[in-house]
């Protein structure tokens, strides 16, 4: 037998490549994962790179990318330039360059609870020890034992959809700060805005070392693993020889793809257009889910992102209803896999997605999910 | 201060990104690096691939391209198949993952001395215990504690050149399955031969754990960020957990790209004048370095890869050599890069890369040396 690290131990059987698995399964209606609508990205130019990109080329990414990006992140207040904007093989790629950085077995580690469960599994496999965020007072359970670094996603988080308020995000960064705790904001959703919301980053308004960073999985599209990250001075260069050691650098062809359709004159009106198409799949979704499963859970429709956060009725075993949803190929999330601890409270959620499958297939599949519920 | 784990303290500048950066300045005359011959992809059609690609993909990799790769590693001997073939998003994430999967701050690890610098620098940083490898008989430092892995590069290695024999190849074999040593055989070069020699993978042998390794940074091109790897069974399942949570998976339209450059029906033409080429760059390099460093210092000519190791006279300081020939704009790796352990019998070694330069670039540059040499 093969002699392991610890750390594998820890290594669970990832839900997210799973689901990604069972989604591509050609009758399954799918609510588990967060694939974007196939149709977002139907109409995109692949352009034909130019040929000096098939040679190796810097760790940071390509130049000219990286100082598009970093104007982008200056509008929305973050404090950044070209120099400190690293390309990423997809924002998961950051998750696991961030826990590299901050977490040694037994590290405080803030989260959310519900969280991105493929973070969650990054950080433990690293061998974090979660303490759960309080929003409204995050110093709360920090006295004399801050943790290193606080993980979030306030814009459109995954799985709730929920949003933080303006003083949600101004105590974060306030907490963050006064007890060095790195604040390391995941923000791959914050395009996909269906309801006004504050979303200006709390690493905008950070005051000591932080990380932010983004992804084009949502916006252009998630087969060419494209993400990125900003971070303070002090953390910047560690992340980037941690990148260097991860890949060498990302993919070049990609960056320079991804940098044509930034710069396309119709980007404006494609963004605008793949937005209003979420708000529509969601307020469809709405509507099905308030025919099919009203009275039996609640929800809140969310402002954003691409999930439905519901909780059924009392009584109702999820596993259970997994099972059976699977059975008649409907696949969704168990809420449970979100949970950095056990919690009794969030017995009975589960997390649905509603960009990936039509309006139609996704109202048959929420009627098959009525169906199981009532049927007991 | 943001408080950082507690391998960023083993994390140094990385030689290889450094020397990425400075062999980019266009009046550079680099042996540093191995950058392949831009000339072997310059005439690399890059088709446009189906939008379909564009969705989220297995973790796998794409099912063709891993049944491709079964079928030619199953032509090398070694036992897998497409189930058992991962793509990686670079051969570097292979280090990444095998770190990942085996080393625990202390634990033992076999490395050949001198090693690739860019895997030492993973190891260290996961806390490996080095211990150098004794090819003729890698067991007599191992009694009673044994390394979990031995990682090695027997086909054209990197920095030397050098290919095992087949009787080193079956005693490290016999070795890693005697004593439950995982074997980790990284395989970049193989296909750049140069001269007739032993090539058979030493996992074809493999009785125990083992995983296994290759690259398309030099047989198509590095920008597309492409290699793979496959493992025992028992071992695979824990490497795709890995390859998820590092980057859910590699760029679908890289992967599709490989794939139809290898099944072009003129694949085996040009990989055939592409090798032919890298001989002919070795030859001159050769002659270069008679003329240029003859007397000066000792060097063999490599049997394959894309690197001389070069051991200069004594008294010859390397790392002020270093220095005087940047000024001079000329870039190589002093030898110490490559060390796992401090090692005086390594002193005035330099790794210098044939394949980057043009042979009359690379004839000046050995020139510059040489004069530096000679004024001491």
């Amino acid at each position: 037998m093969a002699r392991l690290s610890e750390r594998i131990a820890d290594l669970r059987g990832s839900p997210v490549r799973a689901m990604l698995a069972a989604s591509q399964q050609p009758d399954m209606i799918s609510f588990a994962g967060g694939l974007p609508d196939a149709d977002s990205f139907s109409d995109l130019e692949i352009p034909v790179p130019p040929r000096d990109l098939l040679q190796y080329g810097p760790s940071e990414g390509e130049a000219d990318l990286r100082a598009h990006l970093a104007g982008e992140l200056q509008a929305l207040g973050i404090d950044t330039d070209a120099d400190r904007v690293l390309i990423l093989s997809g924002s998961q790629q950051g998750i696991d360059l961030a826990a590299k950085l901050a977490i040694d077995r037994g590290s405080g580690l803030a989260v959310e609870q519900p969280a991105y469960l493929a973070a969650l599994q990054v950080f433990r496999f690293f061998g974090a020890d979660f303490r759960l965020l309080d929003r409204t007072d995050p110093v709360a359970g920090w006295s004399g034992d801050p943790p290193v670094m606080a993980y979030v996603t306030p814009t459109f988080q995954n799985p709730t959809g929920g949003c933080w308020t303006a003083a949600e995000r101004g105590a974060l960064a306030g907490a963050c700060a006064a007890h060095q705790v790195i604040l390391f904001e995941d923000d791959p959703y914050r395009d996909l805005v269906s309801a006004p919301c504050d979303r200006r980053p709390v690493c905008a308004d950070a005051g000591g070392s932080w990380i932010y960073q983004g992804s084009f999985s949502k916006t252009v599209a998630p087969g060419l693993r494209l993400g990125f990250l900003t971070a303070s001075p002090d953390l910047f260069p560690y992340l980037l020889q941690l990148k260097q050691a991860a890949d060498l650098h990302t993919n070049r062809l990609a960056q320079w793809s991804v940098l044509q359709i930034l710069r396309h004159p119709g980007r404006a009106r494609r963004m605008a257009r793949v937005i209003g198409s979420y708000r529509h799949k969601r307020d469809r979704f709405a509507a099905s889910l308030d025919r099919e499963l009203g009275g039996l859970a609640q929800w809140e429709v969310p402002v954003g992102g691409l999930f439905f956060w519901v909780r059924l009725n009392a009584g109702v075993e999820v596993e259970a209803l997994h099972r059976r949803a699977l059975a008649r190929g409907v696949l969704f999330t168990p809420g449970d896999h979100f949970l950095a601890a056990p919690d009794p409270s969030a017995r009975g959620t589960m997390r649905l997605n509603f960009s990936a499958a039509s309006p139609a297939r996704a109202a048959e599949g929420l009627a098959i999910l009525g169906q199981l519920i009532r049927q007991g």
